[in-house]
């Protein structure tokens, strides 16, 4: 792979950039083409709006996966746009508040939002998702795309790749969890999401509260289901263990995980035609 | 209407609060609960992420509609979902950065977002548009929801009601646009539009600059005669007006009448049986 | 524009001719190969069959605006389709006899008709609607339409134009109604539209009879809460006020100014390449 | 049965009434509600509107659908809705002028239709079918409708039938055909289907002239391996056999015949629990 | 038609090759990359999984399918895929172990494997199909595919075709059934089909018992609707007349008719450009 | 949990049965009524149909899942679906034979295949699967299943849970393949599942013969950059490696895992309200 092509893929990786100038939504549309010439990589954050248990925020997966997001695409110089803070929530409908699309409303979401964005020339899109829920929707709208570039004679349809990348399973992330909290990390509202958020959004720490031992994790059905045999929304976790330091750390380690990973994805292209 | 049958259409609406309090993705789900026992409205923020002209943000409609959104939420006290920064946007994919939703796709979207709502019991959805190519498929989803909740029997099918408000053709934005602007303010990337992120993100000052003359506004049809009609995006418009004090007087105007409107849309709700 | 560019987007414009002429239904497949030498533009009525309050008949949103569809197509010369007289109404399916497309089954269909046209090589679709609520969707699917077109590669894709007419809204229309009807002129089941009917359709003015105070038009929801709202399927409109007079006025007014509109519609069209 | 049961199955079937009180476009949603009470069945009319060879009307399968719908419901008194006109022709779509609506778009519309109608208590629906192409998908759309029905649980989901009548494929119809055309029928732009138009439009008259033989029917797949085999349109047969007064004779044959098959549609009818 | 182009046409029609080679799922990928370049069919079976009456197997109509696919490919070299076991069977919901595909899913279904096949060059798809309630889906499938495959510009999209083959509508199967039950062979848990069940899976033989009368035949509806009619699932048949030694005379003249029906569809293929 | 709630939901578990007894294809309706009594549980096996590179099996996916599925079963006692052989595969499609259902598609037929058998009283759906590339659809597909059960308001909507079984993924499965083949296991036609082919298929053996190193395993995207990256279809894998016992072996090993973890998914099972 010749030097130019190299720069192709990818923007002045060493300098970390100002997070206005990598989010898409403050670019304008000449700096994007201008951008493209150099870079073919987009990260797209996704997330979902669903109950996290009795002390935690709506928000979580999408304030979260934003966050990582914007901080990934800080130390990598590789645009960002806008959440999409809506994902599948579907087993978690039995609790006020959540919002969820359908799997099939999902998988159109992504399916459009790839071809949009292969259409401009963007070759890797790097999903960096904050909700289990979604992944495999997500995947299953990766292989749609890549489906329907190739049927429309997309040009670049046999460059575009997609990544789905979900910052809570990095493993330093996974590995300071279990050191941090142990067992009482559990599965669904876990201290590493809700202490990110409390570093996010100083105003939840007034949520905390010490919580009984919450419902042990299983495997996930539907809404009613869900509700039954986890009553306040949390599986096997203790979110009360959560600090907004813990949360910066773990900012600070998903990102420097995706952002490394970004690069390798990113370093894998190879030269148009 | 009883007293009591307008305490359950309406929070405290007198006082003004934080943005932290009627931002959903902030709330707990029991927090959510016990708001559904004195307010079934909610808000939710519809943007879309298109090029904006040579020096616009491509954000600028989801930045402008979650702005107005949570101002609107704040002095109303109604619950503000996250906003949905991707909308129907396929007339801008000529552009670089322009991400869109088809038709179809959106359709789902809003209707999956109105139904998690109206499970929750919410009767009264406010979207907060920023985009007029949202307007047609959020009237046309809105139409599909209430069909879908009548066929599936949902409560309060019969209570469900959705509304559609523009920032930007609140009666008291489009005087002031005039009075600013005249015939400059334009279709597209206007000047009030772009003023208003220029208030809310200072870093886009940079890419003011003075612009040649824009192609006139008229029909919108498909991206390549979008393109060909308005080779810089713009349609009729003289962003260059646009001063970031004029965007603080929008938003303010925008929050008021829209504050308004909704009162009024919460306050003709009627009692449960 | 040179007059064989002229020429090109528009038939013998100053020659009324007859209805048999313009009726695609009456017309060979060889004649609109012809038709398509001279002229790129075809008009597609559409309807709904919907209750029009307790007098009103149920089919007049389609019979209005295919009798102003073909009065256009005579004084234009242009092409009509026949009318899709099921549209949009699922808020008017708790009155017996409506019949109603879901917003996503007509979406589908209108993009089905623009494309099937777009393939023969029309370029200027001129959709006549009778009913409000199909407006949403109609657009919504224009865009849908022009989307595929172009990812399809579809020759003159970029040509497409689509373009909504509500027989209704014309301000000749308007006026004329405000003048005869003042306020009574309501909302849904208006004396204006029956008025038409009337004129149009003889049989119908056995069942005119004075009605009590319709109630008041309000904005649309779904149909439980439309039928609650307006008991007998009347907002705010008297239609007992209408003649078939009245209705062959509105006709006159009408077609003048769509067929204006359209004629504009058509001469913006550029030459084929 | 019992003579109530059998009332309330069928209006009053042994007195033909006037064209116009049959006509649904033409009824008000009282006078549906009250046909109810004494008939649960109803006509659809379905067309196509797509080339019928080089001097048949393209309109010819919605003209000669909607015509023996409107005939079968006088001497029923069986309401009758507008016709769909709007068909599946996607075969037809290499001849200019055609217009069609994908299977699966002909499947929603006519679910939409069968829904909206069980909706007010329809429970026989009877689609006179003027067009071969639309068959399989109308029988499919039925049972996607049934299913729809019973899965909402909507009254009547148990009582609903649809039945599909195709007027050219009546015995006493081909009979005629053959005795007055012989092998010259072929299978597309017939000779009686053009002669019922000849019937029903005199301006059609002026389009007949002799034609070659026209090549051979055969098995219909796409649009280009349609027009490659059948260069004119045709399908082997000769409408210039076909006369005015043929038609007439074959309107009568078509709609005496489907008006005997509904009546046995509609006695089959059970009575409400 | 030269000599080359029949080979390019049709496989060793001769001479009957083994089971095991005109399978492709026990196909290498070369292997179907070779056996494209003599011949451009392939037989996919169609079966449903569906209630048989009281004592029929719920598997009939693939497994008939599915037999009858593998000897017809047996007799013509013709590849073989598996299966389709799940068909359209919504009104036999109803009973137990009926699983059913919407039409608008086995619509996708079938659009999506002709698609796939007309990909890798095959041109002639023969769909032998072992259940009446898939031949409409089938059909319309088949539109939609042919619509699909020209307006993505798929090469050799104007030489495909498909073709629906069932097996017991094949005149030397009904005359047999005939002669063997008369007016007992009905129209759904058919003598002739359990016969053939009987033949390829022995064990189903300890199922059979007499049964009373079954209900008549009828039309076909819902599945409340089927069950009422059809109190055990049988539609006028006599099951207990069903002898292996039947069945295997029904696969034996399926096979030969289809097979020669198989040939004439090949012979057809013309030859690419 | 009672003796008989236990009871209610397994059959005999601890007598392995004949392959025939737990067929759904080879049982009646009536059994399957009876089986209900005393097991809510059923096995579907779904595969894929696509190349496995030059020496393997087009069918091998499916022929794994079937033959795994009705090893589970005839050692549970627990009924069978056939098998869905068309998955997911679209990232094959560039090699000939694979025949792919776009994600799309597979998620809607799955959804129908589990609300068919919810219907009928199955609470447990246990889907054994020959293929990584429909686990994503198969996840997204349970969630919309369940989402569809609850607003359809489906008796035992709660209860109903989905759960994918991978064959090739059950560690003994695993920890066999890494012991007999080490690295050269690979990620596709790999010589685990090739063997398992070999055993269940003696006539595969003739195609094995000495292949060149493969291409190594990597991420998985669009059908071009598939076919671009490995060749030959293969990912990292020497499918010649692959023998009949060792075949025999890898079903023994993952029937016995998966047969256990099946009990326990039944053992889950609550009582009927």
């Amino acid at each position: 792979m010749t030097e130019s092509s190299t720069s192709t893929s990818s923007p002045s990786l060493a300098t970390p950039t100002n997070v206005e100038d990598i989010r898409l939504q403050l670019r304008s549309w000449p700096e994007v083409e201008h951008y493209l010439q150099s870079c073919r990589g987009v990260i797209v954050p996704l997330g979902s709006t669903e109950q996290h248990g009795p002390t935690g925020a709506i928000g979580t997966d999408a304030l979260t996966a934003g966050a990582g997001a914007l901080e990934v695409g800080r130390r990598t110089g590789v645009l960002v746009t806008p959440a999409q803070a809506f994902g599948m929530a579907e087993h978690h409908l039995g609790f006020a508040g959540t919002v969820s699309l359908q799997p099939s409303t999902l998988l159109a979401v992504l399916h459009d939002v790839v071809l949009s964005l292969a259409r401009h020339g963007f070759e890797r899109i790097y999903v960096i998702n904050g909700h289990g829920g979604n992944i495999a929707t997500a995947r299953a709208a990766f292989a749609q795309a890549y489906g329907t570039a190739a049927s429309r004679g997309l040009p670049g349809a046999d460059r575009l790749r997609c990544r789905l990348a979900n910052w809570f399973t990095a493993s330093p992330v996974i590995k300071e969890a279990r050191s941090l909290y142990g067992e009482r990390e559990g599965h669904h509202a876990t201290p590493s999401e809700i202490a990110l958020t409390l570093h996010l959004e100083p105003s939840l720490a007034s949520k905390q509260r010490p919580l009984p031992e919450a419902a042990p994790a299983g495997p996930i059905h539907g809404p009613d289901d869900f509700r039954r045999r986890h009553p306040d929304g949390r599986m096997g976790s203790d979110p009360f263990l959560a600090q907004a330091e813990h949360g910066e750390r773990f900012l600070e380690l998903a990102s420097a995980a995706l952002a490394e990973d970004l690069r390798q994805f990113l370093a894998d292209a190879e030269p148009a035609d």
